[in-house]
């Protein structure tokens, strides 16, 4: 039995601790976006690695064909069951005037810790590896082994080769993945879903350099428009609904017991609002919201680049343009099938534009029923005082499937981030709060999961 | 009658000068888009003005509400008829990695002058002026006035309080604008009409961050594929075809001795392409190529900011995109009613876009015929050995209709620009084979002006 007030000493005791080690990490820019980056992220994962072993852990960084993997361990006895925390530790870019603070060093301003990577998702790894560090020193007969992955943010494209490679030697009972958002401060989580995502540049070159609008406008196909006709026709932005064949035809909806628990989980249309800054939304019914964030899938443009972005206007017609898009899909679609139908469509409408694959990640189904689901429930009651809500998740963690798939067990998704910690966005933060409960938490879970587990 | 082999001593002798000066006014970055370079467009003003003064003319930098205006004389007598030529110094931006050279240091190339302005429109301005100086020493009975103006590029939002003010005192007989383009070396132009042009920004704002898409996607409304599906809504790129309810009802057809005109002009579809490295154009005949830049209106994007630009993709949902767009207009289009029109549709279709109005040029019709035509003629043939073909330009000089509304007197277009100029394009050129020609040209135009504006 976790000594309730042990932990809280342990918990307490770890604050000083857990504050350098996130400064440590976050103070890297673990950017897996740019090339340019690929030393920050070799040196995130050593810092990462000496954390664990200086908490009294063993820990690799093993490399890949991409970027390394650290793999942290605290073993208890072979005999005992093993869980496996996953987490991530690349973030995501972190340009433009909306940050009010250096992005790459740590500002602790009270309880709340501001950093690219803060919540997504450094903080969230550190909490649990000191519930790890509990656990063990208790004696709980569990084996904990963490996977810190440093290509999440783009898609994780070489995390399945390594999880081949070394699936064996990772053997584990249950994954714990530690990188979803609650619905709202007090409003804990376990997240039955995740979208999945097929990211793609299209892109229409017409011309060699910018030419004058005077001169040749009226003649010279303009590739920003060709694009805007191109986009319409594959998206109404006023609906959210996608004009592509066939793109929906793997769709499953929720069922009637997904929808009756989404209804209940607490989630709030003005929160949600003000939470992101989005003064109106596609929809002014909370149900239709949560499914069009959880369980439809969506078509995203994020960018166009080419043509002038300066003050006031220049009159070129730009040689290029380039959509930037993602899809987002649901179960059952897949990221293959649904890039080989947009280029299908793509083609149909302007064949002369270059359809170029980004990430791809599959969607997730998980279970949120047995002794595994009263486990998680009983860990966030015990940190948090607060029963979770078993909804989806909007996001993708490519990850998931892939350990899934190899691990062939169960994965659970329990996070500890806020929405206004701000996912990918400027000013982004984690909070003690989140930390200390985080610790609480998993210390909990780790505790009730051996006879979870020989219940099974 | 202007002596042939003088002028051609003249002409010779003047090019080490010409160098000079026109590097004296390259290298300043006269670009009046940008408000950090207004120091730089006070300091063009008077280098030409000491110019026009070391050439043996009078000069006065004159302010306005906006950017001063240059006006150059070399006075004859009272009793002799005025001719005025009108060019601009100021110059389009020149960023980009587009740029093989320092777009702001004259680079001499062989008979090339390749610097940001030297076409477009220090290097015709400078050209016309060694004409006068030639006219002024041949004792040619013409008072010969200049109008620079410094704001042509953002659509002369100052020009008309100017000539309302100083008209009376710039009083003239003819205005020749050079500032219009060639329609291939060897081919030279009096343009007979000008487009005119109506900006505008649309905006929309949807939220006041950039935010996860994973997180928000599907619910969240997405300023980019709003504003594509607006665009496409104005516009068919694919034709060049606009949306815009009223839009086509003032458009004067050109006559058929226009059409015949434009047919026998030399205009090639090929050379066009290549000059200008379109690879394909909206149509393939090209009468109809023609119409649809000099004589038809379009609706371009020059660029959507907002967003990630960067390289692949980010997963986030922009708060804000803008579109930069334009209206290129033809007679008896008007701005004001262009952007009205504009307006009403983009209500219609999305009353949260926000339109702006940018730089508004009316567009104008001139006359090919008569004694003006004529020397018009004669001179081109005399400096290069071709007669001009009657044409318009796709292009819009605001000032014209401004200059001819406030002077009351007719208004002929004749430039000296190439299309391999690169016209508002990276790596900028003017040749001294347009230069010299261009001040042979206009010398043989002051000599014969007198005599067809008493024959009027």
């Amino acid at each position: 039995m976790v000594d309730s007030k042990a932990l809280d000493r342990h918990v307490r005791a770890a604050r000083p601790k857990y504050d350098a080690e996130l400064r440590r990490w976050v103070e890297i820019p673990s950017i897996s976006l740019l090339p340019e980056r690929r030393p920050d992220i070799q040196r995130c994962a050593e810092a990462a690695a000496k954390t664990v072993i200086a908490l009294g852990g063993t820990a690799e960084v093993i490399e890949t064909r991409g970027n390394p993997v650290v793999v942290g361990r605290f073993a208890s006895d072979r005999k005992h069951p093993t869980a496996t925390i996953y987490n991530h530790l690349d973030v995501q870019p972190a340009e433009g005037a909306a940050w009010k603070r250096d992005p790459f060093k740590l500002s602790i301003e009270g309880d709340r810790y501001y950093a690219r990577g803060a919540t997504d998702d450094k903080g969230p790894a550190l909490s649990v590896l000191h519930a790890a560090v509990f656990a063990r020193q208790a004696d709980v007969p569990l084996n904990i082994q963490f996977i810190w992955e440093l290509e999440e943010e783009i898609g994780s494209p070489s995390f399945d080769g390594f999880m081949q490679k070394h699936a064996k030697s990772l053997r584990t009972d249950v994954v714990v993945v530690s990188d979803t958002v609650w619905l709202a401060p007090g409003k804990p989580v376990v997240s039955t879903g995740l979208r999945g995502l097929q990211g793609a540049t299209l892109r229409l070159e017409t011309g060699t350099e910018d030419v004058h609008s005077g001169l040749t406008g009226g003649a010279a196909r303009n590739p920003m428009v060709e694009l805007c006709n191109l986009i319409a026709a594959l998206h109404d932005g006023g609906t959210g609904k996608i004009h592509i064949q066939g793109f929906y035809d793997d769709v499953v909806k929720p069922t009637r017991a997904e929808l009756a628990s989404f209804s209940r989980c607490g989630f709030s249309l003005p929160r949600f609002k003000k939470v992101y800054g989005l003064a109106s939304l596609r929809s002014k019914d909370p149900l239709e919201v949560m499914q069009a964030i959880w369980a439809r899938p969506t078509l995203e443009v994020h960018g166009i680049a080419g043509g002038y972005q300066g003050r006031g206007i220049k009159t070129i017609v730009p040689p290029f343009a380039e959509a930037k898009v993602s899809l987002r899909l649901v179960p059952n679609q897949t990221p293959a099938k649904a890039l080989e139908l947009l280029r299908a469509e793509v083609k149909r409408l302007n064949p002369d534009v270059v359809v170029h694959g980004e990430s791809a990640l599959a969607p997730f189904r998980g279970n949120s029923t047995g002794a595994l689901g009263d486990v998680a429930v009983q860990a966030l009651r015990f940190g948090f005082g607060k029963s979770p809500a078993f909804v989806r998740e909007g996001g993708s963690i490519g990850a998931v499937v892939t350990l899934e798939r190899h691990l062939k067990c169960p994965i659970q998704l329990i996070g500890l981030s806020l929405p206004d910690h701000g996912y990918h966005a400027p000013n982004e933060y984690f909070d003690w709060g989140q930390a200390a409960g985080g610790m609480k938490t998993f210390a909990k879970y780790f505790e009730l999961l051996p006879a979870a587990l020989r219940g099974r």
